[in-house]
Parts: structure tokens; C-alpha cells; sequence
């Protein structure tokens, strides 16, 4: 897990909060992957260790990799925050969109994939805050 | 917007939280769409009264879509409150799954894609919870 070790490195007052996201959402993340596994093979009745491995793996992946995009994202919401002086659903919705150009610009070349990746992560972020207000 | 009418004729204790969270987060889900159209209106520089059309066809159904999701999730976790009793992440785990399973049922008939969809259902609603909790 190097990203998580670059982000204690940097020793920046968003420290705690970015890599309690990193854990709790990558755990989330590698739950979901181990679930959807454990379902194939429940599914299919059979299981042998190459499976295991490629579960162990993927869970390890796609943990890291959500750990990471939520870790971003919590770090641009206190960002946003801090500079805008308030806390309301426009912090989520700047946030979501400079992680979502973020993540993508890190993984793809494509203008255009970055900026639609932007406005969905803007969305996303927007309508998760809203839902928690609702509940 | 028929579906939304099926949820006012209920007269169900649920009325005002679903029909704000379809009334919010299809808003979000429509205002995404008009940015995404708008991001391309303006890469190829051309504008035309059938692309407007478009766009509002697809910002209604996009906004009718997400609108009802999130409806039938604020529904469902309301609903496991009641008969759990309590109020944790569990609830928006299995309000993600249920609603991840009724929506994906409601559009296909394949169990397979029903399962997996509940898993990842439960998975976005416990990570956004878990979100919650941080910022």
C-alpha cells in the first residue's frame, strides 16, 4: 500500500481523517469483492485455491483502489472547506468533482473521460450528501 | 413522472422522506445530465434545438431513474430502522442491498445480475454512511 504510506509522509493536518477513509473504504470495497466472489462460487459449487488467491488479490486491489478515491475525496472536501470558510452540500459537490478529475486523470489520458468523470463525481458526492440530510 | 404519483396514493408513513429524496436526488441525477450534454455542446461548438430535446428527454428519465432509486433506498432504510430498532451502518447496508436487489429486478431477469447488484447496492450504502460519519 505505498499511496497510504506517501500520505503519512506528507504529514499534512488532513492526516487522520484521510486515512481513516482510505481504511474504512477500502475495507467496504474489499468486502464487496470478496462478496461478489463468494457468490460466484456459491454459484458454481466449486472452489479451489487458485480462486482464493485471485479473491485474496482483487479484494487487495479494489480495496486500495477505493481506499484511495476516498481518501482523496475526504481530503478535497476538508480542502474546499477550509477555503470556502463554510460547510454546506457545495463543499461535496466541488470535492466529488475535483476527485473524480483527479482519479481519472491518474489512470487515463482522455479530456473528455476526465472532465464527464468530474461531473459524476460531483454528482455522486452531491447526492450522498443530500440523502444524509434526508435520513 | 407515474411513479411518483404510486408512492403519493400509498398514504404511507414514508411519504415525505421518499418523495423528498426523489424530488433531491433527481434533481442531482438531472442536473448531471444537462452538464454532461452541456461539456459536449461545447467541445464540438454547435448547438442545435435537437440536441436540446435530447438533452431534456434524457435529464427526465435520468432524474425519473435516480429519483426512484433513491425513493425505494430512503423507503428501505426507514424501514429496517422500524423493525431493527436501531439506527447504524448495518441499516444502510441491507436498505443498499434491498434496494440494489428490488431495482435491478425491476429491470432484468437475471438472478445472477440481481445478487450481484444487491451486494454492490449494499456496499455504495455503506461506504456513503461510513462517508457520513467522517466529514
Amino acid at each position: 500500500m505505498p499511496k497510504l504510506d506517501v500520505v503519512i509522509d506528507m504529514g499534512n493536518p488532513f492526516l487522520n481523517l484521510t486515512v481513516d477513509a482510505f481504511f474504512k473504504i477500502g475495507s467496504v470495497a474489499a468486502t464487496r469483492a470478496a462478496a461478489e466472489d463468494a457468490y460466484h462460487v456459491l454459484r458454481k459449487g466449486t472452489i479451489s485455491s487458485h480462486n482464493f488467491e485471485h479473491t485474496l488479490k482483487k479484494m487487495c486491489k479494489e480495496g486500495a483502489y477505493w481506499g484511495t478515491v476516498a481518501g482523496v475525496y475526504v481530503g478535497m472536501e476538508y480542502g474546499v472547506e477550509r477555503i470556502r470558510g463554510t460547510r454546506d452540500w457545495k463543499n461535496a459537490m466541488i470535492g466529488g468533482a475535483l476527485t473524480g478529475a483527479l482519479v481519472s486523470a491518474a489512470s487515463s489520458n482522455n479530456r473528455d473521460k476526465i472532465a464527464i468523470d468530474a461531473i459524476t463525481g460531483g454528482a455522486v458526492a452531491t447526492a450522498a450528501e443530500f440523502l444524509n440530510y434526508l435520513t
